[in-house]
């Protein structure tokens, strides 16, 4: 993509009311408008990282049998009746509004109800099962506060994948399966060294419901990290009960704050009971169907990535989300322009994505940006340059220039 | 995909309070389904025929020059204020809610005026001029009735862009881009023989505003057609004056009812003025940005599509937006299955996309399937046919069975 076609400009400062450094920098950079606090606008390079990050989870929800669908934002009460969590006392985050006939309608924070209601209409024997249905979706959560940015929205993305297990036993095997899926998709974020499995619940279901968490200091969520054994435990059942149960003491556990970036709960037959979603089997004996429920914030993983992957100069993208690999930058006149052009149009050819700054700028303030958007690698061309047949090449971290041939060029970015 | 890992099923009957041909169609071959009036939830071969339609869209507007943006559902109310349509007698559609704190805040059911606000930030001089910013959203209206299916929905995707131009000038030879960009999507979609150019509007802006209308017997607009000149006049200004303007007479017009599945609005400065979107100019003078608006609903063009290709039997769909190119078949055990996956992983690397019936049901329920889904071509292995080394080849339309061998079969699909 050519700067000179993006609406958006980079800005020195963020608005005054803006406290998060994952939002200020977003903004900064044009990734991200402000609305209200915790509902953002996603202009066109932030849009790109968003669905970078959502193809990720995506592929990594196919590869073990994802079935991709969408459900809606407004909802009527009496499905969230049946459940018990139409009651802002039970679920209080709804926000609610009205038909023009006057019937009340929620916008959905989740989904387990109407896809459980769905679900009637094509699960009725053992051949239906198992099934896994999911989606990216924007979800509505009317929060009291919304101070951090993309990491807590009252207007956001989030996906959530829902299996219907037979019995049990299917059940946790499924819920291996995404556990691992999961530790897939934050390897491939570049989050995966400060990513923690954690245990989040005691009860009956400890065993079958985790967090994932992120290690970050703006983190609303205190654990318990194990390094050794790659887990963690969450504060609310950080108890010597559990401790047992998983064979190890408080002296092998560091205390960090943390980002909950996922979750894979164990619903057993709570949704099917309520709202009699049963299935027959082998036998011909009727029973509920067993339910797990898997959610990841594609929002709020951007939001933690921009806010741990930054520096004084701006957004640092680990490659992967980045919303180019490259950024040209141009220095000169009719044979820079030329030079670059050809450039350019020989990277994306090659499927390289690379970010063009063909503005009429200074070097200084090009280089500002390509530093502010967080690109992974600039490439610069000038008229000097061209004469010894030569680029700069500088990558965004650990950012000594180099000079590089052509060849060499290209052997680096392929 | 295979059949056997799709959730859905097809089924002989629609909701009994569900009235539209496209909507009873899509649920009953599993493509959507009914939350309430005018709110549906896509499976996954619906979403991927959406998402086809939107995809075809998105390319047309990339070629104009289009910067894709994604904004907000949740609005605060003082833009609207600014712009006068806050209040529900003068937008008629609202869905209106609440912030915790007790802020009213409004579900947008379209985006004129956060885009003109946003855009304060990035337009300022001559030089910041055209942009064409566009975005996929879900949009919220509050129709009273809602008894069209995918037609008119009160959730529903829509594509919008917006023209931010200097001056008339600039403005008038865009609005004749994107009018031709239209053109482009309906052939795509296969409705270019069908679909016509509309005079929608009187008064000064008449040249500049226009509907796009497709043909059809449930379309709630009545509209004159000039098969001729490709245009039509829609009964609101069917008059002398906009006769006259195009020259024609009454006794060359066909009255027609039509669905509006687009529209190109010349705005002026309408928005500009109320929320001071203003550039300075060469001479270092103020004015206010032209702007006009291009809308097109995917979900509506994709329900009409399902309305207007189908049959007794189901949908029919166009290639471009069918949720794949061939149905497969699979006839008979071990030998069968052998043949059958190996041809669906042939035609899947070649990039064919196959939807393969492998479940263990009868032939008949297997065609019925294939052509209640419509997909455009049925291929059909059975033992029979490997031992003669024919495939059964059936194009949904048109429907003749005929033998192929496979170097035939392969050299069809390609």
């Amino acid at each position: 993509m050519r700067v000179s076609q993006l609406f958006t400009k980079t800005s020195k400062t963020a608005p005054g009311d803006e406290v998060s450094k994952n939002a200020q920098l977003l903004i900064r950079a044009g990734f991200i408008h402000k609305e209200m606090a915790g509902v953002y606008d996603y202009l066109p390079l932030g849009k790109i990282v968003l669905n970078k990050v959502i193809d990720v989870i995506r592929e990594e929800m196919d590869a073990i049998g994802g079935n991709e669908l969408s459900l809606t934002a407004l909802q009527q009460k009496d499905v969230w009746e049946a459940s018990g969590r139409w009651d802002d006392k039970v679920m209080d985050v709804w926000f609610k509004t009205k038909l023009a006939n006057g019937s009340e309608l929620g916008l959905a924070p989740t989904h387990e109800e109407p896809l459980t209601k769905l679900m009637k209409s094509f699960i009725s024997s053992y051949k239906d099962l198992p099934v896994y249905p999911y989606q990216f979706q924007i979800k509505f959560r009317n929060e009291l506060r919304s101070k951090s940015g993309l990491m807590r929205g009252r207007e956001f993305w989030m996906k959530d994948l829902y299996s219907f297990s037979r019995d049990q036993a299917e059940h946790d095997a499924f819920y291996e399966r995404i556990s691992e899926a999961y530790d897939r998709v934050y390897a491939r974020l570049g989050l995966g060294d400060i990513t923690f499995k954690t245990f989040a619940s005691g009860g009956s279901f400890a065993k079958y419901s985790h967090e994932f968490q992120t290690l970050s200091s703006v983190g609303e969520d205190k654990i318990y990290v194990h390094k050794g054994k790659n887990i963690a435990i969450n504060e609310e059942v950080y108890n010597d009960e559990v401790l047992a149960s998983l064979g190890i003491t408080k002296d092998e556990l560091v205390e960090e704050t943390a980002v909950e970036v996922g979750n894979i709960f164990t619903l057993g037959t709570k949704y099917s009971d309520a709202l009699n979603l049963n299935f027959t089997d082998e036998d011909g004996v009727s029973k509920p169907v067993v339910m797990g429920s898997y959610g990841i914030g594609p929002s709020r993983v951007m939001g933690l990535i921009a806010e741990h992957f930054s520096d004084d100069k701006g957004l640092v993208w680990p490659e992967n989300v980045a919303p180019a690999k490259v950024y040209l930058v141009r220095i000169g006149a009719e044979q820079a322009i030329a030079h670059a052009d050809e450039l350019y149009d020989e990277l994306m050819a090659k499927g390289v994505d690379v970010l063009y700054d063909d503005r009429d700028e200074r070097p200084g303030t090009k280089f500002a940006d390509a530093e502010l958007m967080g690109i992974p690698y600039r490439v610069t061309v000038s008229d000097r340059l061209i004469e010894a047949g030569q680029y700069e090449f500088t990558p965004r971290t650990g950012g000594d220039t180099t000079l590089l041939t052509r060849d060499e060029l290209l052997d680096k970015l392929n």
